[in-house]
């Protein structure tokens, strides 16, 4: 009897919930436009989904004109605010390499007519070959003869100098935006997968990380400014999007607009617009099935780089960033020995540097270094600074330095550092893989510091060493043994090159990559966008799968998901989740027994609210017994006591989430007969949203304010406005891997496990994000190591 | 108290359905590993990886080290055919570009000194410049001394030739192979999104297309071998995977090595490793979250490139097909607007080229040419090759003027009938024009025709003479008024060039093909894989931007998305479904009084054949007056009444589902208790697989065979493991957009609408998909045209 009337109440119920159509149909809960969510929240997708549509829906509905112009007025801000902040990355990127070449340059000398030129511009106008004296080294504009004293002036100027932008930084990353330090690409994934982190978006992190950023490259350190441009040009497009209701109110047309703006980001950083593009499609995972948004990303990666190639920083018109041109286009099948090599050897040591970077952060975070971050970063500055300029190879920018590896040898072109010399070949080996090493340790240590840091440059600068080597070690064995069987597919005339180096320094770039991002098909493209390989595109796709499989053979996630599982944010790798036993959605679920639930009609304000400040969960089954009423979300819930005056007792006040259980009383508390009437397609002007309605209930009045007991009460409030009957319910019998899916696919929060109308139990976003990250230790990791700098 | 009873039984039946693991959870329902669909069918995915998750499991609890390899052998397989598939479709690629050649050369000539030779092998070997008298034309191998004789027999063998080749093709697929015609990415579309289509896939089909498709494509109509090869390359995996019952068996798993078999297909057909995984990624959507098959499609699209390249079919040694060298990497920014005018024709002439080719398709097939296919294709190989004689760029194959029309004018080389003679621009641009409307028209016709046929190369081949006219126009321009305002960006130099008409007729190709097909990313990529054009990236990608979203907004699909509707495939386009109107989940489902239902042991086995015989529905909910028992799907129960001995009436047998409902018997049908305590983790050899429980329940004797009323018998059978309690429940509140999605993301084949365990209603994936090609004109179109020649 108790089952049937559940039966007729949940019908009940919902026929007041939803508005009717005309032609009888039942629509949508009415949801308020604006739910604002706190830090550490996760987003409703479904119900921010709902509300856009509602809120067009109402505007399609206008009157006359205005329900034409303002749909359209709506699209165009959207598009608006993509083209802005296309336009604005691309500005900002080359801003960005203008002031890096200028304050790189600041190191090692200045231009005798204008401070403020870099080498390149004081220099320009002079015919090849001949000296430019305009350009002067610190130790020739201060007058110093000796050859020692001028050599240890241009290296402590150097180190100096370098200390001190690293240090500035530092500081004003620690001072005014703990979130600019590192990279931003994990924090940026999790919040297009729906997490809220507002502050890491702020205006002031947008400065703070693109002036840090531009100190910290210019510094000399290991690192790169690729993630962090990606991180800028989320906070411009989040600054730009600020100007409009429609994605300030709505958490995720806001991240769609982020995505577009991470594809732009991505497009400035490897001047590749289609990297960017799929970019956003694979590592960041938003554009799945949603082909606005790709398009959205499409036209900023576009207008981004359109941006930057005008402003033109590099004077090359290009956007092709690292230029090859390889002689022989063809390539011999027993090159593929040594480039496996240079895959399997991108893989494991990809692996290593994430065990490794995990363990140093860890530790960092454990010891007193964690008080110390700006002087952490003068320390490893001055190592860095000091180490690199006794090795020739690292001493330059490293996009110097890969620019010069990727070159295949041309004797018009001049020998960067004696790379060519044959003769030299058994020490520029050494010197290769010495620099890999030291660029190895000093990117596991820099990434993580409290300096904006991305991995990218670093790791493209670690392979391109090991790639050069190991295609200098293969060239001296062909010139050795040039007869033997394996190189008879070279050309017979051993003037004619058959081996090029610089190819294989692409190819141990894109092994390395390959095993620390565990990216593909992007990779694969944004590394010939850089290099313009296109003819070599295969050796590069087989290098970047077999780096990527070992890598995933040991069992390490990529250095992204890594970060992403040590701040535990609530982000589902988009993995195909095997399970080795077969578990059902009941293995993960939170049991009824354990839920925190809401019994209808049976809790009164205060304890709802009680409830809240005790509870952090995003939202609440209520229940009647073991019957499922529906659910309501924290971010409802809160707006909707905000709303009720503070003046009655809490306690005094029961809740009731679904309507028809209201005890009978004289008057009722809505007038649902006179208001339905009226009844029109704007949901804004429904009776049961919280502002029209709640007042009319509140109305009555409550002449006692001391706490009564729940069940002598006559008041009651109706929150079934709140009230959301159509989250997703399952069976518990259902596979987990089903469960799991869908959560992946569909961007849900929970899902509700229910048999015959009766709550089974629960499972949220955070309890698949565990399960899937469930082989990071966690334990060892501790916690955010944010949290210290706040 | 009814309801409450239903309550308890639900619970009462699953724990009989599902095995209980040691930790106490239940697992997944029993399901026998093969289940057989008919053609025309849409295959339950998540049915059959709950199979193929079974099937693993139980590979891995094998006893010993069989637990370990069997496992690894079964992994070992997938990839087996994955790489035999690559090399088999490099090799297939190789061998029909060679036939190609040769038959192409024949319609002009012969080579002296072997019949076999195409004309650049008989010529190999004489120096550039030196005549070639190895090749004789027909008129000189003939000894026709007289211009005019000579000219009238070389126009007669070439349109008698074309005839001939052509009228085989269509010969060839209408008495083999009729699914052989067309070019078959709609129909691998389909298939891969589930539906079972077996006879398009046959071996007869993989030679008839092979076969067919190198005819087709040498007598010179307007039609490409990209689409068909896709088609051979999955064929071929077809073929390959049946060697495997672990492929044979399952519809899913065989699906995913066709997605890859795809992918390595486009990779053969442009030259394109990387384009073909992305084909598979956005126009295929099949790899979306599915990390293995990305994999398998870029392993399988990485061994093909790399066995063309081995095969070497044009001598080059070089993947990219239409190389092109820009002297001048830089564009400048008035050429944009020519761009866009490309980008918008191509929209606009993709479109009508779309609709003209339906309006055709339907014309042919409503009239009495339908009746006459192979006459049909010797006519329009009559006036294509008399047509095309006569103009000069028409006269050669699509990809030889394609490769020209991209190539700048460079001394050098030569000059291709004229093209780059500046006093002649009038002439050639009048000539590109008239090229470009003959082959519009023709492609409209033959893209349908029973023969194979791809519509990418004549697309390309239109784009690309509108480009090339675009571009000689505005290079025309620049040469009268060097001087004038918007082309103060080009050198001041006039000898060094300023616009590239070559380039132009990439933009011309791009947009063309962006307005027919409607791809984004992988035709960037493909255009630049097939070109080389890295540099001028940027120009592309706004282009096929532009293409495709003029394209959209004349209200057209893609040809293939068209083709789909035509057929009325149940297949879900991966658009983002907007609902105008706020509906919900119930204005598509088919609301319980319209649905045919099994009523729980209230139907005899009789009538149970009867409903499977009379509806054709994929399956049908099982009911105890309004409540949900749960969903039998056709294919299950029909191998169950399969293994149903015929001997006793079937009108005087009970089919209960339910197992707790069972009428109590003085002994039990099955012995649960002892099968029980034998428990292993193998579901084959559990009690309720239909092969070993059935004998049990049929040993009760029935002495007679006559018909009895239903409730008069005693004899029931025990159904319950053909039913399945899982299949997705939803309200009918949901909004009908999320019903759309969770069709589109969760591949799902049905949802039950529920409410409180009562029967709403029910969705499929027919529903879904007529919804989405509601604005299709299905009732123009009629029905599928290859109905006609089965």
């Amino acid at each position: 009897m108790r089952l049937a009337s559940a039966e007729s109440r949940s019908t009940e119920y919902d026929e007041e919930q939803f508005e009717l159509s005309e032609d009888g149909h039942l629509l949508q809960p009415k949801v308020p436009y604006t739910t604002t969510y706190k830090d550490g929240a996760s987003i409703d997708w479904l119900q921010a989904d709902m509300a856009e549509r509602n809120r067009q829906q109402t505007l399609r509905s206008e009157a006359g004109v205005r329900g034409i112009l303002s749909p359209a007025l709506d699209a165009t801000r959207g598009w608006l605010v993509v083209i802005l902040t296309g336009m604005g990355v691309g500005i900002a990127g080359a801003w960005l390499d203008v002031l890096v070449k200028w304050l790189g340059d600041l190191r090692e000398g200045r231009c005798a007519y204008g401070f403020f030129y870099n080498q390149v511009a004081c220099c320009s106008g002079i015919d090849p070959g001949e000296v430019c004296h305009d350009w002067q080294s610190w130790s020739t504009y201060l007058h110093f003869s000796s050859i020692f004293g001028s050599s240890l002036l241009q290296s402590l100027v150097y180190v100096a100098l370098a200390i001190a932008f690293a240090a500035s930084a530092s500081a004003l990353v620690v001072a005014y935006a703990p979130y600019a330090f590192h990279t931003g690409i994990p924090e940026i994934k999790a919040i297009l997968g729906g997490y809220v982190l507002d502050a890491f978006l702020s205006p002031w992190t947008l400065l703070i990380k693109a002036l840090g950023l531009a100190l910290a490259v210019a510094s000399g350190l290991s690192l790169g400014k690729e993630g962090p441009l990606v991180h800028v040009s989320c906070c411009l497009a989040l600054l730009l999007s600020r100007c409009f209701k429609q994605f300030r109110n709505n958490e995720a047309s806001k991240r769609r607009i982020l995505a577009a703006a991470a594809a732009a980001g991505v497009s400035v950083a490897f001047g590749s617009p289609l990297g960017g593009v799929l970019f956003g499609l694979e590592e960041l995972d938003t554009f799945s099935n949603e082909s606005e948004v790709m398009w959205k990303g499409f036209v900023a990666s576009a207008i981004a780089a359109v941006t930057l190639q005008w402003a033109n920083p590099f004077g090359t018109a290009k956007l092709v960033l690292f230029q090859v041109t390889f002689v022989d286009d063809a390539w011999r099948a027993f090159e593929l020995v040594p480039w496996f090599f240079l895959g399997i050897t991108g893989g494991v040591l990809g692996s290593f540097l994430i065990k490794l970077n995990v363990k140093i952060t860890v530790y960092r975070r454990n010891s007193i270094i964690a008080d110390w971050p700006i002087l952490e970063v003068v320390c490893v500055t001055a190592v860095t600074a000091a180490v690199s300029y006794l090795v020739v190879f690292a001493r330059a920018q490293s996009s110097e330095l890969v620019a010069n590896l990727f070159q295949e040898c041309d004797p018009s072109k001049g020998d960067y550092h004696g790379l060519c010399n044959p003769t030299a070949a058994g020490q520029n080996i050494f010197l290769l893989l010495l620099t890999a090493a030291m660029k190895f340790l000093f990117t596991a240590w820099t990434f993580g510091m409290m300096i904006p840091a991305g991995i990218f440059l670093p790791t493209i600068a670690i392979g391109a060493c090991l790639g050069r080597a190991v295609g200098l070690i293969t060239q001296s064995v062909y010139r050795l043994y040039p007869m033997a069987a394996v190189f008879l597919s070279c050309p017979p005339d051993p003037s004619i090159r058959c081996i090029s180096p610089g190819f294989y320094a692409v190819i141990g770039a894109a092994g390395m990559l390959g095993g620390v991002t565990r990216m593909t098909i992007s990779l694969v493209v944004i590394l010939f966008e850089l290099t313009g390989a296109l003819s070599h595109v295969l050796p590069i796709m087989i290098v970047v799968m077999t780096a990527k499989w070992v890598g995933d053979a040991l069992g390490t996630d990529g250095i992204y998901a890594t970060w992403i599982s040590m701040h535990r944010y609530p982000w589902l790798p988009p993995v195909d989740f095997k399970d080795t036993k077969k578990a059902t959605g009941e293995s993960i679920m939170k049991s009824v027994d354990r839920l925190v639930k809401i019994e209808d009609g049976a809790i009164t304000v205060g304890e709802l609210e009680h409830l809240l400040t005790r509870f952090g969960h995003s939202g609440f089954p209520v229940v009647t017994g073991p019957d499922l009423v529906g659910y309501v979300s924290r971010e409802k819930l809160s707006a909707f006591l905000d709303t009720l005056p503070r003046s009655p007792s809490p306690s005094s006040r029961i809740c009731l989430f679904s309507t028809h259980q209201r005890p009978s009383r004289s008057r009722p508390d809505i007038n649902v007969t006179t208001d339905s009437s009226s009844k029109t397609t704007r949901p804004l002007s429904q009776t049961s949203s919280p502002s029209s309605r709640s007042p009319d209930v509140i109305e009555t009045p409550t002449p006692t304010s001391e706490p009564q007991l729940a069940t002598e009460t006559e008041d009651t409030i109706d929150f079934s406005s709140t009230l959301d009957t159509t989250t997703l319910q399952l069976r518990k019998q259902v596979p987990r891997e089903l469960v799991v899916a869908m959560f992946q696919k569909m961007n849900l929060r929970e899902i509700l496990f229910t048999e015959g109308g009766r709550l089974d139990g629960m499972v949220t976003k955070r309890d698949i994000a565990e399960l899937l990250t469930s082989h990071f230790d966690h334990a060892a990791a501790l916690h955010v190591p944010l949290s210290s700098h706040k």
